[in-house]
């Protein structure tokens, strides 16, 4: 059973769905306020006002809720759809660089990062996460093949974990501010990368470079 | 002080540097069986025959040695001079790529990224590590500016945080291999940026696309 089945999304609307979302908003809250190295059951039942019993029951722990809670926040990064490649990714680069602004959020995937090295529930949880979002977002990348804009044999996937990957280095490695500099980079770094013919599907991609 | 200064940097090749290095052996090994995760200061006493106080005193935990475990082996990953930054890159992409497909280095910077979520100073050495790391590979750049090869404005961190990035994308958040073909796509989306103008220094950067 995933995270999202056991906090109740099978029942939209009802009592399960109204406590997952208290939990959640407590979650977040607290994030805010210590980070997710002082985030405890014991505090988030406290500011929820669900049983701690119930919080285990569903969550297992505070990895099983902050992973939950990324999935729900993740809808606040919409897909584009300008009608260009190096538009799109610029305003998708854009609201990634305004997700993360959030002390929060950032708190949120640190603390998502953090307990998927630790558990590897949690880390199928991430994988799984960003293949998602990596799969939805590629759309950009599949349009812009079938406008004749990119190469048929760009591959989406790589093009996406290509806009991605900045800004979770700058909040994981180099532990500085996501800023609107990051953004822009970013979007012209991937579009120049795509025209080069860096991400191109396996099959093809090495054998441009070492002749197999 | 610093974690290496407190495990006896300024008194090589004496007691204190076997000590590091019999310690720091220990941690590698134990991360290659267990993880971050099973890591604890006991197992590492037991395996390196060093007093658990010494153990603690020097470096206060196992966040401190992961740490310290990190700079002794960035040495591995040495400094590209190839003539050209497309081939210097591709060279340096192709050793962080060798580099972390130890299990055991891939163990290690989750552990200290892991670290740096809970442990401000963790945080600070982690930081500070890749700061370090980056102004040093930063010389591919500096010498490419030198040749006339890219323009003088480009901004050496930047290529460096640009090449380092998709592979901790893919440790981290994605949590899949890291093959050659990462290593080759990094380099040729990395120097097309450069080429693209991705990269420019700040006052420059920000100009070219806002206006300001």
């Amino acid at each position: 059973m995933t995270t999202a089945q056991a906090s109740g999304e099978t029942r939209p609307g009802g009592r399960t769905a109204r406590t997952r979302q208290a939990v959640l908003a407590a979650v977040f809250e607290e994030l805010g306020e210590g980070g997710f190295a002082a985030l405890t059951m014991e505090k988030i039942a406290q500011r929820s006002g669900i049983h701690l019993a119930t919080l285990y029951r569903r969550w297992r722990g505070v990895e099983g809720l902050v992973c939950d809670l990324l999935t729900g926040l993740s809808a606040d990064v919409p897909l584009p759809d300008t009608g260009t490649l190096p538009e799109d990714l610029r305003v998708l680069s854009r609201a990634i660089a305004v997700f993360y602004r959030d002390d929060r959020r950032r708190s949120l995937i640190e603390a998502v990062v953090s307990a998927a090295v630790r558990d590897p529930q949690a880390a199928t949880l991430l994988r799984t996460f960003f293949a998602e979002r990596s799969e939805l977002y590629g759309r950009l990348v599949t349009r812009a093949v079938e406008r004749g804009e990119v190469p048929a044999d760009t591959d989406p996937e790589q093009v996406m974990a290509a806009l991605g990957a900045p800004f979770y280095y700058r909040l994981l490695i180099a532990r500085g501010a996501v800023d609107p500099a990051l953004a822009e980079s970013t979007a012209t770094a991937v579009w120049a990368a795509v025209r080069a013919g860096a991400y191109k599907k396996a099959d093809t991609a090495d054998g441009t470079h070492d002749g197999r």
